[in-house]
């Protein structure tokens, strides 16, 4: 299934989203236009906008309110990337140039607070108190979750446990946020906003556990992004985990770690994971979280937009980059 | 005049703006305690958030709008400093070790961001929308003024009108927000509002004049930080705006940027700048943005609270570090 076709319901809107985010670079401030139009101008699935119009989708679909709501998700999330490529000092996002090695770090930093301003400015416009203490509740919980990341780099001592809390504070508070300022301001009645809020966290799980998997299983020249970044950036993800759990005698992801990253041994753990049952348990969790996803959905009307919701949790677990 | 006698009227505000900084240290996110006590213990004058409270000191003199308020304002200040020192790699803060020096760059980049969306949080739980746009609008200024700053960098080609224009952005867009938001939520007549936005602008621009001296004129170990360090990261002031206009034909600022910071030439520069009126110039500047401060409180009704903002204008002319 096409990521369009998933998309038709909110095809109008989507369109509108993209003008909004084009229009931004127009502004009074001239320096600010290429960076701000370089980073909206990449090639992002825009999977958050899409869930924030498809979650208002089946009640009032109101777009003055949606679309600048769904243009602020857009680039919160742009923010949250700007700044974690300068904190990582990447060299590449979605296979160009990252904006720290293109402008250097300064600008990435300044840059990332500039979208979040610019986003802030656009949920506030809106004028709903509720939307706007989840937006900035959502970047407390992003921030401080990669603060906990930061301060537990190359610590190997990590459980499941503290993997998902950390990848619902990555990833799965905005897919929340997004279905959840989404559906509130549509007037949705409260126990599908409390459907769709699950919804989005645990299609954010899947998309995260997948993320993790593909930087063990993925073709570096097609995802944008060598493979292990993680593991030579000191991060435990699932695939990681779980071979520490099924080897706990092996000591070397202890030494990748303990030398701030090593890629030979990185990629002779990649080796064995990717010969090891481990990445399809990693899909099966995976498929989990969109299971229950789906199962979230079982209070909206039987629609259109209900049924991208859907198929979209299966997109998310098939991708490949 | 003591800072504290200014700050009278509003001591038991101080107070409690205070106490909730301290309480923020105490969250659920551990991992954020000691970076977040260290920033929000340093030795600041607290001068932005008794700008909010003095502000509304003269009408509806409401603390539970006013305290969170205050503290947002000095929370988002902070986080401005954090990301200017990562983004400069400074050295210290205040007569301290600079975040990015104690934890990393890492750090620094996120705390700065966990730090905005406390402040954004704190600020949507006081339920006014004009104050939160004009709280989101003020880092769009902020944050576009520091990129044009940086783009600009050693750039010897500026004048007093670029200039003045990156001070508003940069110090005065946050003293306006200071006393517009204190005075919105204090149910002020719509004239006193804007006459307190005039002061609280008029006063950061001379707060910034001032702190642009001080680059030149100030003895190291009193401020916390090097003297001439604007010139070395290629920022240029008034005092050197005013060096360049006065001696067209010399070339060593122009020389000191084009090597990116040149030690021995930026200590020329200074001893050169001290030996000339430029610094009385400067200053006469800076009080005539004082004297339009307190001219801008004329419509204020004479009371304690007027007369520390009056009293205010004096302190931050004479201040010496």
């Amino acid at each position: 299934m096409s990521i369009d076709s998933i998309y038709e319901p909110v095809q109008d809107g989507l369109e509108l989203v993209e003008r909004k985010l084009t229009g931004l670079a127009l502004v009074n401030r001239p320096w600010v236009a290429k960076p701000l139009e370089y980073v909206l101008g990449g090639s992002g699935k825009r999977i958050r906008p899409a869930l924030t119009l498809l979650a208002g989708r089946s009640y009032t679909y109101d777009l003055d309110k949606l679309v600048p709501m769904a243009a602020a998700i857009e680039l919160f999330h742009n923010a949250t990337l700007v700044h974690d490529d300068a904190v990582d000092k990447a060299m590449t996002r979605r296979g160009r140039t990252a904006v720290n090695r293109m402008w250097g770090e300064e600008i990435a930093v300044l840059l990332g607070d500039y979208l979040f301003s610019v986003a802030a400015d656009l949920v506030c416009s809106i004028g709903s108190f509720r939307v706007m203490r989840m937006f900035a509740q959502t970047l407390t919980e992003i921030s401080g979750g990669q603060l906990r990341e930061t301060f537990n780099a190359y610590n190997w001592r990590r459980d499941r446990k503290s993997y998902f809390e950390q990848i619902y504070s990555k990833t799965a508070s905005l897919f929340e946020a997004a279905t959840g300022t989404g559906s509130i301001l549509s007037g949705t009645p409260e126990d599908a906003i409390v459907a769709l809020m699950n919804y989005g966290r645990d299609l954010g799980m899947a998309f995260q556990v997948i993320d993790d998997i593909l930087d063990f299983s993925g073709d570096a020249g097609e995802m944008g992004k060598p493979v292990g970044g993680d593991l030579m950036q000191g991060t435990l993800t699932l695939p990681a985990i779980m071979y520490m759990e099924q080897n706990p005698k092996d000591r070397i992801i202890r030494e990748i770690f303990e030398k701030h990253g090593d890629r030979e041994k990185v990629d002779r753990v990649i080796k064995m994971v990717r010969d090891s049952m481990i990445l399809d348990e990693c899909y099966r969790i995976a498929a989990d979280f969109c299971d229950k996803a789906r199962r979230d959905l079982d209070v909206l009307p039987d629609a259109p937009p209900r049924q991208s919701l859907l198929d979209l949790a299966g997109y998310v677990i098939e991708r490949r980059k």
